[in-house]
């Protein structure tokens, strides 16, 4: 996504040639290109899936619409296993239309975990429960700490639920490195993101995730403390950023990497 | 603010005739108008001024500017002391230019109350940090939840340092209903605000509070929990709101105390 406005051959080919060792995913795009062809195009260039972006969505109330959204979830698992990652994100879904129930749609989540858990170990697949920031939580994530990620994680076996740590929703929250250690304790930090926090947030507030190194936010700090807890996986670079979309992606791709060894590593 | 169209006579008026008993004032319009002057015509009303909001900004790391906002802090409470409120909304300050570093800001806050709060209490002020949510942790205020406001709040007696409890800001926050009893236990409610969260946000993020009833928050219940904390005080409706403000402000008051009967009481 950092990258969208190349196709996923560029995308590819600019990965390869920048020394990136391994690409997150995102459904439609892929979906577009073709599963397997994806697939092949990605092992082909030697590079790894780290994650695939994004199932979810599960807080519908509807038997319908909850049965559809368990069918997705259910392709998406498929689809991450035939891409060669071990790693489905959560984005868990915001209050239904009219509701001011919190707490009910936590508790749908962990009943949609309860079913698509099993199925996405089974095929060596975890899921990875992603808190959102918590100007999100109407709208798009119920779920807005990391406290709240693994209340749910932890009700199930760390193979099949764990969560995403991403900087951009987590660094206001100073109880979060704690978290973020109990996360590792317990094997369920399945993947770590890093995206600036930059103002003033864009109408909307999804598309203004910030350049590693033009915020607010101490990336080098919060690799330390998964780090700390444990962690040894991908460090996977998440920006939402319409500014950046309107550039040249290959140019983004590689001012990206720089930024990332001079603020992560 | 919730009616920032209407001058203050305009505002005292409107009050009186829809019964409203009281009115949280801002700075601005009341040193506008003057701050005696003001104090005489809200005394004159029959109407309470609830609070004075607001005073704060106090993470800055330079001697003259810390210097400058502690003077003008003292000023605020003095402000305060002359309208006859007891209580002074602190928003803390976001983070300085170029710095990532929150814990350090908190901990200037701190400093700066351990200066104000002896001179509040002297005039019958009390300061109520405010927790403001998360999406203004960089630019405006680095106390994010109420947590940290009553980790601040209580290294100081509560006659001077207590917290401002605001629906908008803490309603995605699964953790407040239990700090609120912690606040209530402490008798450091210091006032209870109310708005509603509507999506989408607007650009900048701070004009988009919604109509009590318009939005994801289930004010009743919020309201139950100050309540059961065993604060009796006023509760204020802080509605920052671009439309509401390109109304005619005696309409929307009408609007904002049925809104208020239906949703709140």
């Amino acid at each position: 996504m950092t990258v969208r406005q190349l196709s996923l051959p560029e995308l590819v080919d600019a990965c390869a040639q920048l020394g990136v060792p391994g690409v997150g995913l995102w459904r439609e795009p892929v979906r577009a290109y073709g599963v397997e062809a994806a697939a092949k195009l990605v092992r082909d260039a030697g590079l790894a899936v780290t994650t695939l972006c994004r199932g979810g969505f599960l807080t519908a109330t509807g038997a319908d619409e909850r049965a559809r959204s368990l069918d997705d979830n259910r392709t998406a698992v498929d689809e991450a296993a035939a891409l060669g990652t071990d790693t489905l994100v959560l984005v868990s879904g915001g209050l239904p239309a009219g509701s001011r129930d919190l707490h009910g749609a936590r508790e749908r989540i962990a009943d949609a975990l309860a079913e698509l858990g099993p199925y996405a170990a089974e095929r060596g697949v975890r899921l990875a429960v992603e808190p959102l920031h918590p100007m999100f939580a109407a709208d798009r994530c119920v779920v807005s700490t990391l406290a709240q990620a693994l209340d749910l994680a932890e009700r199930f076996p760390a193979d099949q639920v764990g969560v995403t740590v991403d900087t951009y929703h987590l660094w206001w929250d100073d109880t979060a490195p704690a978290r973020i250690a109990r996360a590792g304790a317990g094997g369920r930090i399945h993947t770590f993101q890093v995206a600036d926090w930059v103002t003033p947030l864009p109408e909307g507030v999804l598309n203004g995730r910030g350049q590693l190194g033009d915020g607010a936010v101490d990336l080098r700090e919060w690799r330390g403390h998964v780090e700390a807890a444990g962690y040894r996986g991908p460090i996977e670079v998440e920006l939402f950023n319409e500014g950046l979309w309107t550039r040249d992606g290959r140019e983004v791709l590689a001012e990206t990497v720089a930024r990332f060894a001079a603020h992560v590593l």
